[in-house]
């Protein structure tokens, strides 16, 4: 699915972290408190219609939906369920993180199965053996957790191991031993592109997730620069904040469109110049 | 609320990681399969009413219950609900596992308190800033990742940064950056009991929760005799399958209360000897 993107040159993942506390008034009045769930519903609805021509996949957070518990939980199926519905050739990575023993994994897989998500975001820490019941989906797309794009994420992810940073021991363990079914990726962050650099180049063709670029003020030119396969392909800059948000009124659909296109043709422009 | 509980001589953390299809069949049948998740509830009733004058804390695992999607973080809720109404001096962690970023750790931290957790577990990788959502909670006992009891835990946890393993940086950390609030335990387990006894030597009065008694193997005397304080106290010794599966026919919760009798009185025999 996300080769198809790469060839119609979309690049761009729109992280659906919708807060209800952020979302329009005006949309929150149209349904009231006991529509609180349909609001939100309703707001991802709309940046799905306005953009689901200049996407490479979606990235709902888990995290976002189960701040509201169970009826959270609900708008993310009826949030991913929507996405296959209108826009079936967009993949769908559910940032998840999750990373726990094998046993326990299981359950997590079973809720990303029955969401219907293409892919899903986990977390290094407890090793490959744990993270098999995920990396046994062969038809899921794994991204694992490289070098995270937060404030203090070189706390641990920077620390020396033989002169080489924990990170980049990760990213070569995943794309190696961990790719068995050859459907894992790494994230690597849009706020640090000398990183991001350095993992292209070990390998050139692997599938990176970028978040970072936007709110959390990563350089866009410079995140293409390092983060292009040599075929021009390879990424999915991920973008969430900046576009949901771009408008806190009515307009917030058309908002959420121009802001994706923006990147989009930021994008664009550097491929043309580069690779056309 | 764990001093009070470790005064009375009760270590023993009982795991709630239910698994609809391995409870019992004759509480199955006399639900159906509309009432799976009453069973699944029915079941953590039993097992709490069976061993609440035993334990000194319930950890049930969030992925067991998102298994079953909506309703089965309905019967987490129940179950949380349950514990506090008829065992209100017992603390229930959340084994969450969560770690993201700073404004992403807000959505699970809502959903923490909205499920009345006293304290959580939560993964390292991202750093403390990341985690300052859960940090900042000075009421919520937060138990970080050290070194887990799962086979293959080592790939990373094990590197070694200037001559020390990653795991024991993390725990060195946690333990005195992180816990600006007092509020920090670390995760360390039982079948790692030379990892234990050297943590303990640096952290001689810190609280450590160990998994992995029971059906992953921990050697309970090498456990002990490494984890507990000078003070005869500091440890939550987890159990969760050896306990909740000790019978699959309708004396499950009878033999639960067996074997974490069981358990118990292993402790406090060892206890007993070593610092009455």
């Amino acid at each position: 699915m996300l080769q198809a993107k790469w060839a119609e040159r979309k690049f761009v993942c729109v992280g659906l972290d919708t807060d209800y506390d952020k979302i329009p008034q005006s949309l929150k009045d149209s349904y009231g408190d006991q529509g609180a769930m349909i609001a939100m519903f309703g707001f991802n609805k709309g940046i799905i219609d306005s953009t689901k021509d200049l996407v490479c996949a979606y990235k709902p957070n888990f995290a976002f939906y189960e701040k509201h518990g169970e009826a959270g939980i609900e708008v993310l199926r009826e949030t991913i369920g929507y996405i296959h519905e209108v826009a079936p050739d967009v993949p769908v990575i559910l940032d998840f993180k999750r990373g726990d023993i094998d046993n326990t994994n299981l359950g997590s897989v079973a809720l990303l199965q029955s969401l219907g998500a293409n892919a899903v975001t986990i977390a290094p820490y407890m090793g490959m053996v744990a993270n098999k019941p995920f990396l046994d989906l062969s038809d899921i797309g794994i991204f694992v957790l490289g070098r995270t794009s937060n404030k203090g994420a070189g706390e641990f992810q920077d620390l020396l191991v033989e002169g080489k940073p924990l990170y980049r021991i990760v990213v070569d363990n995943v794309l190696t031993k961990w790719n068995y079914n050859g459907n894992c990726g790494v994230v690597i962050g849009a706020t640090v592109p000398e990183e991001l650099a350095m993992v292209r180049q070990d390998n050139p063709f692997a599938i990176i997730l970028i978040p970072g670029v936007g709110a959390q003020g990563g350089d866009l030119e410079a995140v293409l620069h390092s983060g292009f396969s040599p075929k021009g392909n390879g990424i999915l800059v991920n973008s969430s904040r900046a576009i949901i948000y771009a408008s806190d009124d009515k307009d917030f659909a058309e908002a959420a469109r121009l802001e994706t296109l923006k990147l989009h043709d930021a994008i664009v422009s550097h491929w043309t110049q580069r690779f056309a």
